[in-house]
């Protein structure tokens, strides 16, 4: 019923591996298949024996597994494998922006290699992609779309349109340029065209709104943003004059979602980004991915023993303030922590700017002071119920003691927010990722203060009596 | 050249009040206009205003607009100010997606008043979508799509298509049926009914793959995977019988891809979703959103206070080790949010399951006492540095201090990497969401713990000495 989930039509790397030596039987199995159930089964085999796979499959099958991102990060391992002339018509067959992620993962001397032996057509296509960051609108286009001049008929257009056919992705949008400057002025979709009075010139075609394009070189994100917001299938990437460059897809912009919100789970959790799947990286790389921020943050907590250094004489006189530090201090980073995911995440879908800073902090404020009364409220009582009921003796002045908590509670709180909704901005402004405005960097900076608020707290309530 | 970022082509608020007296300028103005630009800048009208906007629209405009998601949230508001009969009229000719999305808005009152006055058509859509979850394949997908009987010629599937043209987003894959049974057999592109031969029956017409599909019930979140991973631009939502319910286009599943992050890196933060923009949910709804997982984490948090009083005896004989105990803990946290951040990304992309939990653990007890060493070993040279330049006097032993710092560290960095990686796991398999397992959570699971292993670490190292 949903095939989808059912394991049984999915191939096994273990099947594939069998059927190595039967090039007709593994065609016949694989032709059922799914190309990226199919990728997914090989990226578990050997290099070499997914090679050995890839040279018994028919080639238009082999070109389509090739081409699916499932197989990144496996690709350049099994080109490796293959005979320099195989490999080579597979990679020109390929789609343009998958051959430009292949060659990003390719070391120079088998990029060298490979690229002497591809065509014309696919170098140049190469020059222009690779020129691109790969998280830019240049770096995940691709090359392959139907342009035509505006001055074709509807029929003629449509007919091209059958002629290339080309791959599924690339031909619902039909972009028409200028006969004279070459410059994109129109966009009609298959449906459009398909719809249209075969002898209206294809210009004219379909709606008449403006039609929306991107640079080269916008981030990646705010391409999602683009063809998320507007519901296209593909958005045109032009240059300065407006030339068509190349088209970035839908579904290639999901696999960019995804992708950005794994790195900003990733930072707001205190790390680098992986940029590799959890099981497939090396436990050398991961420990480089995440101890740098690890050692930064325990070079800023350190502040922590220095501050509580300074106040190593409230603590021996009254030992029971040191009772409450760690409850004090974590709540302001919790509290900090909650306003740093609200405040990342709403600059990431562009609800607030760095100018609506003012208005974030005028909200924070007294949300977060009302959630310092709240703890700060229940520490109070905490602490005159384990006294009244005899559980504990905070000694002469418990009532002063408690009240020293609760407002400290009620300060650090109100910090805490105000500071991890404060951060991202003071990132983005100084040209950071907002995202790397981490629970634990919040964290840290909280800890610091909180102890300074605590202890100042202390000696405003408890001078003459505990301390 | 990159319209999308030229404010100059999108509508301000101030202009749509403007032209409300003049329909016809105001028709003009938008037509230039992308629909999502001008439903934004409806949003930022009060609800009379905008309803006032809308019915000086030409239908068709209306209905586009009202059709984006962009005006979600937004849309009951208006639709109470406008009479009744316009109402009905501009529901009746929304997709049925957003028909159910409206509904969902309103009030029951309302729902009633307006259902009364649908026609029958769309009252059975909604009927159908209402039923469904709304986080679900069922509660996201549109009835709208082409089907044809499987004995249908290429050509006369081509003029169907033709005749209900439809929206653009639902013609793209027509799904074809078993003229006896009416169960999903096939699905044909518009490319590729485009490029067949026009006397060919239909269901022969294409790629022979078996078809995907999804249940009625599945998550949009796993819904939006298998779009993804297949590259779909619509995946058909199928009964147990085979029967085409309807279908779920790539558009929606990036809305919900989008939507569930923000609801993940809220979690991760320590707060329910706020399921709001946060620049609009007011300040009693996110003080409640914010103030029940503080108020956990504090409760919790409490314990640290409880596990600090078994050690009053330790911290007043030996104050210094009170100096370190915000360093030792916050480590154990932040290692532990590094370890969760990763496993609940992981999960939510299933690159591990809950059966990979002991590989995992074993992943992460090397990489975590590498860590643990690394901050252990800083944290040795920090106390021993301040000693021999005479920074800080750490008393008779602090040598013996440093070790205790030392070794605490490795112990609870290890500890709080291993509580952070397998507390997903556990949520998991107790049937919470993985991505409750917030930083603070882990934060606090680990302070509590580490104050535990610190003093005990004190006990073995410092016993007859410093204490």
């Amino acid at each position: 019923m949903t095939p989808t989930l059912d394991e049984s039509v999915k191939p096994t790397p273990e099947l594939l591996y069998l059927l190595i030596g039967d090039p007709v039987e593994l065609a016949a199995v694989l032709r059922e298949m799914q190309p990226p159930d199919v990728a997914e089964a090989l990226r578990e085999l050997e290099p070499a024996a997914a090679a050995k796979v890839m040279a018994a499959l028919p080639f238009d099958l082999a070109v389509q597994i090739f081409d699916e991102p499932e197989l990144v990060g496996n690709r350049a391992a099994i080109i490796s494998k293959m005979g320099d002339r195989d490999a080579a018509d597979l990679v020109d067959a390929m789609s343009a922006d998958q051959q430009a992620d292949l060659f990003r993962e390719l070391d120079p001397a088998a990029r060298n290699r490979l690229l002497s032996a591809l065509t014309r057509e696919t170098r140049e296509a190469l020059r222009l992609l690779l020129q691109y960051e790969p998280e830019t609108a240049g770096g995940i286009m691709t090359t392959e779309f139907v342009g035509v001049p505006s001055d074709w008929t509807a029929e003629q257009t449509l007919a091209h349109v059958r002629q290339v056919g080309g791959r599924k992705e690339t031909v619902y949008a039909i972009y028409v340029t200028d006969p004279a400057t070459r410059s994109l002025m129109h966009v009609v979709s298959l449906r459009e065209l398909v719809m249209a009075d075969p002898a209206a010139p294809v210009g004219t075609v379909g709606a008449s709104r403006r039609v929306l394009s991107v640079g080269p070189h916008m981030d990646r994100e705010e391409v999602a943003r683009v063809i998320s917001k507007y519901n296209l299938l593909a958005v045109p990437v032009v240059d300065e004059a407006n030339h068509l460059l190349g088209i970035v897809t839908v579904d290639d912009v999901i696999d960019a979602i995804v992708q950005e919100e794994t790195e900003d789970a990733q930072k707001f959790g205190g790390m680098a980004a992986l940029d590799v799947p959890y099981p497939e990286i090396g436990i050398g790389a991961m420990l480089k991915k995440r101890a740098g921020w690890l050692c930064a943050l325990f070079l800023g907590e350190m502040l922590t023993a220095s501050a509580m250094t300074r106040f190593e004489n409230e603590i021996s006189t009254a030992v029971v303030l040191a009772l409450f530090i760690p409850l004090i201090i974590s709540s302001g980073g919790n509290s900090g922590s909650q306003a740093t995911s609200l405040i990342i995440r709403a600059i990431a879908l562009q609800e607030v700017t760095v100018k609506d800073w003012w208005r974030v902090a005028m909200r924070e404020l007294p949300t977060s002071a009302a959630l310092g009364a709240i703890l700060g409220t229940i520490g109070v009582i905490r602490i005159l119920a384990w006294q009244a009921l005899g559980w504990y003796d905070y000694g002469n002045h418990p009532a002063l003691l408690a009240l020293t908590v609760g407002v400290a509670l009620l300060g650090v709180v109100t910090f805490g927010s105000i500071v991890g909704s404060m951060l991202p901005f003071v990132l983005k402004r100084l040209g950071f990722d907002p995202a790397s405005a981490s629970a634990p960097f919040v964290a840290t900076l909280v800890d610091v203060t909180g102890i300074v608020i605590y202890f100042s707290v202390a000696a405003i309530f408890l001078r003459g009596t505990l301390l």
